[in-house]
């Protein structure tokens, strides 16, 4: 796998000459990202193109190659294959598609693809795959344009178009499988499970390949790092047209449910849930405990929140005397602080910021708090951030108000565990919970 | 209920001299708006507040006053609000709270307040409610700052922090029912009933005050504009936490479930849901019937439509052999435009854009098409707008990628149904469906 993920040096077979927008042009894109390996297009037509040195084919390349990226009519494949082949080439990008997805010939060119790279010990990423995404060496033979993020979080994929990101998640590393005729989910898995740049594995799944093995080694990996898989391609229309779509069947939902389980893979439900977990295993610490502790300028935001609580497996937390006493002073008379803490009186009184900042720096410290759950306008996500700083209890924030506002509070503090709703908010923090039990071993 | 969202002359009992952040100051609030109205400061110890001439009481008031706002100790409340009946003033907002929420002594004073108000005919809004905003008439009595939206929808909430927004979603205008001791949800739906301004009403509601009057009342409502309903305070949690909130009783999940269907109210069961549907009764026209087509550059994106499809009403439409025949030349030779249309490959080949367009314009004036689920990344979005205007046949989208750039690009165009997940897009879509099968009568 260390080939297609960082490979010194690259052949890109099939550049057009074109460049600029809608030219979907490999080489353009790698330029761009500012990869620093050689690269070497391959084109008949042309003596050079941006200014690098073309060639007719991978053969006449004079050095070696450690991967090479095939966009090329489908019929050609084959062909070029064993031309790579006999260029000892052992990393192959299929990037064009029309195979097992489409018709017969597709099916029988795939399985010609599989045959010739077998006898040369190539590997095969794809066919029908926009190939790899690596923001931290800048390298990427995607044509279409991805963002730069270098979040320490993979995408295994079998669509490409999801390099572009779900809603909030951007992946630092991302493989597409697409046709997945030879390297499969198991493969990228145990490249990542080494990977020390990645600790979070978001895989899109319709089907699982080789379920043995896949088992085998998602029982592994997922105890190391959290391995949170979205399967699509699950009910009747949807696992109808996955069979069209990467040529392969989708398999029980039930089955793949009890696989999930046997695992300790996280199986989330939805694009949102897949953004929101990453979000949470990358700003959460590890915790076990239930009981939670909300704080609120909305007595009606914590209704809302404790809705939610107990299907998600948490309690309120009872506040400790200690906590009780030290905001007792900012409340009003005919009220006392306790659980939800409403601080909207308080910090009418007493300052926003201060009461706020004060009791959220408090439940951190209460040793009957498990995890915290902010309510917050956006002009106070930076309070937050700042009070949980360093801290290792968990808090995750409901952010209320325009979430435009809101991700431009957030891009002020690089980001934390911020929500748009209490419901997602609980539901990352019970699944680092979750995770977190599973690695230590003690019951569910 | 005029007096209150639409006033000419407002007394604000109990102004504090501070301005600036933290103040909590009303007026301060209503004057950054641009409310043209007379507004009377009341406060015994200043004769000026931010170059306004101040009053000791209401009494002094030289002119007629149609609303008071109070914002003083709870204890003062009753007194002040029999000064405002002997001034004739007929509307009042209980902004102090303290109340049934609160303790013995709070329920004590609310009954006080009921009294007051009935013997002198005063209609009161609260206590414990931060009044109302009406961004139409740049008119609020919140003392948070409220984003100055003029979209076509109502928030009635019994949480004034809810005008900040949720999510994506900010009223136009909004009522806070605080405690709930007179005016109630079926008086805010009466109002808005009426209100030309207002094409969606939102409620957030904790408890249902007069089951029977609201029924009879929302029955009539829910079948001349969409009136979309977040119960909260459902669960054991939750629903303990209400009282403590409101101080009012929320009544059982599965009763409110059978008032929702028989009113033709739209329940939403999240935040989320609650900004998806206000954003789809906005931007989409009435539809019925249930065949979708699905445009994408993804064929896995659309695999993940298609598992949600089945659950919400929808079939994949059959394509008409017109628009089939007008795609086709820009299809490759080993597949041919079905549904989903997949226009990755033509897009490479023909111009994503051009390919886009052309198919989605297509889409549009197919009679066996009923609506279109648009997947896209963030750049196509301005060219579904340009093509999706002014017809008539309803589009969703699903954007993909960074939902910060999302909004940015939907900045541009002024908005539209845009969505970060295919399920949200489809349930947004079918409650549409659903509403305009209500209004036109036909069974569900």
């Amino acid at each position: 796998m260390k080939s297609f993920i960082e490979p010194s040096s690259v052949a890109i077979v099939g550049v057009p000459r074109r460049t600029g927008r809608g030219s979907f042009n490999i080489l353009e894109n790698m330029l761009k990202m500012g990869f620093r390996g050689r690269v070497y297009p391959v084109n008949p037509n042309a003596e050079e193109i941006m200014g690098i040195k073309a060639y007719p084919t991978v053969k006449e390349i004079p050095e070696p190659v450690d991967l090479a990226v095939l966009m090329i009519p489908r019929a050609s494949v084959p062909g070029v294959l064993q031309e790579c082949g006999q260029k000892q080439i052992r990393a192959v990008i299929v990037v064009s598609d029309g195979f097992a997805e489409a018709d017969e010939e597709g099916k029988r060119l795939q399985e010609e693809v599989k045959r010739i790279s077998l006898s040369y010990g190539i590997r095969v990423l794809g066919p029908n795959s926009l190939g790899v995404v690596n923001n931290f060496r800048r390298f990427s033979t995607t044509f279409l344009p991805v963002p730069p993020v270098t979040a320490p979080v993979a995408l295994v994929s079998q669509s490409g178009g999801f390099f572009a990101g779900f809603s909030e998640f951007v992946a630092g590393k991302g493989i597409d499988l697409g046709n997945m005729c030879d390297i499969d989910f198991a493969d990228a898995l145990e490249y990542l499970e080494q990977d020390p740049e990645i600790r979070v594995i978001a895989l899109h799944m319709e089907a699982v390949g080789d379920g043995r093995r896949f088992l085998e080694v998602a029982r592994r990996v997922g105890r190391k790092k959290p391995v949170l898989v979205l399967k699509t391609g699950i009910t009747g229309y949807g696992a109808e047209a996955a069979a069209g779509h990467t040529g392969s069947l989708t398999g029980s939902d039930a089955v793949f449910e009890a696989v999930c389980r046997a695992a300790g893979l996280i199986r989330v439900r939805n694009v949102d849930e897949l953004g929101d977990f990453v979000k949470a295993f990358l700003h959460l610490p590890p915790f076990i405990g239930d009981r939670l502790a909300i704080l609120t300028p909305t007595g009606g935001g914590a209704v809302m929140a404790l809705d939610y609580m107990g299907e998600l497996g948490f309690v309120p937390a009872q506040l400790s005397p200690k906590t009780t006493a030290s905001l007792l002073p900012f409340w009003p008379p005919w009220s006392k602080p306790s659980n939800p803490v409403d601080m909207m009186s308080p910090g009418v009184m007493h300052g926003y910021k201060n009461v706020y900042k004060a009791a959220l720096a408090t439940l951190i410290q209460d040793p009957n708090v498990d995890a915290v759950l902010c309510i917050a306008g956006a002009p106070t996500l930076k309070t937050i951030k700042e009070v949980i700083k360093d801290q290792m209890k968990p808090v995750v924030t409901w952010a209320l108000g325009r979430w435009e506002e809101v991700y431009s509070r957030m891009n002020e503090v690089n980001y934390f565990a911020v929500y748009p709703t209490p419901q997602r908010a609980l539901k990352a923090l019970a699944a680092v919970k979750e995770f977190t039990r599973g690695c230590r071993g003690s019951p569910g």
